[in-house]
């Protein structure tokens, strides 16, 4: 990782991007081209580019010629002419999709996954793929911080925070395995969304667990991320998490108007790790949003040795061809979860899953108040430096639940992002957002 | 297991029970007390029990006092004095629960499983407990055939279908690993359905598999099994494979007219199992149907081994604490799943999970033309003997895709019953019920 030139502490002037919903609407009402579009993304990138290293792959070429396509056949659909980010480890078949490790340099797949079959069909652009931590596990891979460059974005989705938060554009793919869409927002200073577990088809993504593995989107605004998950989500007959899930009405449900909110504030897991400058903005927070505390119960305490058990597991199973084929081209980090994994006998294994299948149902319970709590999205800002992308403990659990999660990006300590987690019941997509985006307009409506 | 004096070949005459829809209505219509429904069941179960052994629990004047006290509160709900027999994996918090084990001799559970306190908030009378194979999946217990009692009812449910054919009662509940409903309901001529994985949750049941362990319900009718499914499905906040479900509404989709389904004809798995007698009485009822044959792939070859492997390992688990506290009391096929089971790894499961996966999907898109599909229950009629509870080669591929299965039983061979299996799409509970129901009305005018 070399240093670039720029100031370390320098605030950079990022280039402002329209919304998804602004782009689509000029499209569909023949106001701007696909292609005006798409070379007005690619200029903004190029902005910032140099210094924030969000782009994997990205052929400005092939991407102008997408969207004259897209202008011959007549845009339409909910993002007509949107450039989106795709998250490499998501596969591509007009373009590689690469993993984030040298073992898959030059991987082209042949087939799209649903999500990009499902953005291409809603009007969008697949504009270029974007950097991923190694296996989405692993490493950290060449991504800054928009906001920071001596910091890190987070990760795993590491280059579809940043191009967004840069401005480059208005919606991303993500996933999320323990905290990959939820950190990276908060640190990138974006909105971020994992739906419930199974709302969205993994199918053509590479797995990492089976239990724990959701897509999610990265956006600048609420609208985005509801109109990035209602063109994404629903069972596609191939995922079997997916199977009878119907397409999400986020949009809709957010275009009503939007009343306060019952919500909870829950200091767990790790609050004690949290640090105590954004702990204090936490707090002012949740008063000012009236949220009441709320304790899990003790059942609760093995979570992070739950979800890193199951997750250890079934990524020693997922990514066993990967070792098989190179473990000395794999991280130390990698290593670890697969050594780790393959150490959990099938017995161990199954108790938790049981584990976790007794912490879902105790979280319904103890969310029947509420429509949803709010919770630290990561420990504090984006750390200095970029090996480590970030603290997952704040994250674990709700990926665990499989309940919907989203980075809320109002909040800031010391001038950078500080990321406000909402988290509601399982299904509970439409309710969860429409709370983010109340305890969004409050908290800015405080603060002026 | 001693022999009856009874002529091994006779056919008895068996006492009528009215169907759990009549008697609701008799009840909540005043022209019937739940008291003189209890009645009429426990003398029509003193005709035939000396000699089937259906139930394991049943203690008449704790029996007559619930029906009592069901008077006095006045009886209500769908299933209004309706007296339902529970296998006795299901716990009863008024009655004794021993799983078919001596392990759990005196077993008493503290609360009631979710499905009896559902039976109870629907006005029905928890009759007793019928037999069930040891902990479900292991030695025949000491049920009869009521059609010939020197034959197997079927396994697990034994007691559950055999009170049912024995005109005891005309409900119960039965539960599902590998055949357990369908394979008694068709050797026991009585309808059994076991709808889609989730639809019914497993609360307060005796656990043998996380990914296959299926409720269902035995009855004189499919009306009967409509109403007992509909008074069983739903979430219930703690099984997570019910989560989100809403409850099924089958009766008012049988009462609706019944249109010809599209009906494939399955010959797999295991035809070459099914007897020749009975392989010309299912093609002769396949093309009375006007279906279609269907081929699944060659995915399908390995479902047996896929079923049984994932069984093991989840069985060794489940059941770990039986074995631990005297696996000299466990029959040589219990230690054969468990010891086996064991044997499995943690990797191994996770591949036979993804196989599982796969071709679950697969099947759905195999169905996309179909309503439904018929296949054999069992590969013949019930077979001599006691012992050996019959071949489950027939049901386990239904189990594991969690697709809902229906016994429809109108066909005989050589005098005994002979289940049709009725299968569907996974969710699709009532599109599968009626098209079940349709073949049932449809070979019958045949006949006649």
């Amino acid at each position: 990782m070399t240093t670039t030139g720029m100031s370390e502490s320098a605030a950079p002037a990022l280039p402002k991007c329209p919304s998804a919903a602004e782009i689509a609407a000029s499209v569909r009402a023949g106001r701007e081209s696909a292609a005006a579009a798409c070379a007005a993304a690619l200029r903004r990138i190029a902005e910032t580019e140099a210094a924030v290293h969000a782009w994997h792959h990205l052929d400005a070429s092939q991407a102008q010629e997408q969207a004259r396509a897209l202008d011959e056949a007549g845009p339409s659909g909910a993002l007509a002419g949107v450039p989106v980010a795709v998250k490499d480890i998501i596969d591509t078949a007009d373009q590689p999709t690469e993993n984030g490790t040298p073992l898959d340099t030059g991987r082209q797949p042949d087939a799209d996954a649903t999500v990009v079959c499902r953005l291409r069909a809603a009007g969008a652009l697949i504009l270029g793929k974007t950097v991923t931590t190694e296996l989405a596990c692993g490493a950290a891979n060449a991504t800054r911080n928009p906001h920071a460059f001596s910091r890190t974005p987070g990760g795993s989705s590491s280059g579809s925070a940043a191009t967004v938060a840069a401005g480059g554009v208005p919606l991303a793919l993500g996933t999320q395995t323990a905290g990959s869409v939820v950190r990276p927002a908060a640190f990138c200073g974006v909105w971020g969304m994992k739906p419930s577990f199974g709302t969205i088809p993994r199918t053509g993504i590479t797995r990492l667990s089976r239990t724990l593995d959701h897509v999610g989107v990265l956006a600048g605004s609420a609208q985005d991320v509801a109109l990035g998950i209602d063109a994404l989500s629903g069972d596609d007959g191939v995922d079997v998490a997916s199977a009878g899930r119907a397409p999400t009405r986020l949009a809709a449900a957010l275009a009503m108007p939007l009343g306060a909110p019952r919500l909870a504030f829950i200091r767990q897991p790790a609050w004690e790790e949290v640090e105590p400058s954004a702990a204090a903005v936490y707090e002012a927070a949740a008063a000012d949003l009236g949220a009441e505390p709320l304790v899990l119960g003790s059942s609760f305490d093995d979570a992070a040795a739950v979800h890193l058990g199951s997750m250890r597991r079934e990524v020693a199973h997922a990514l066993a061809p990967w070792y098989e084929r190179g473990a000395t081209n794999l991280s130390d980090t990698i290593r670890a979860h697969i050594e780790g994994g393959r150490e959990i006998d099938a017995d161990a294994y199954l108790a938790l899953l049981d584990s976790a299948d007794a912490m879902r149902r105790a979280f319904e319970h103890a969310m029947r108040p509420y429509d949803a709590a709010l919770t630290p999205s990561a420990p504090g800002a984006a750390p200095e430096g970029l090996a480590f992308t970030g603290n997952r403990k704040q994250t674990m659990l709700w990926t665990m639940l499989g309940v919907p999660a989203v980075n809320v990006p109002v909040l800031s300590v010391d001038g950078l992002p500080l990321g406000l987690q909402v988290v509601g019941r399982f299904g509970a997509d439409a309710t969860t957002l429409r709370a983010a985006a109340w305890c969004a307009g409050r908290l800015q409506e405080a603060r002026l």
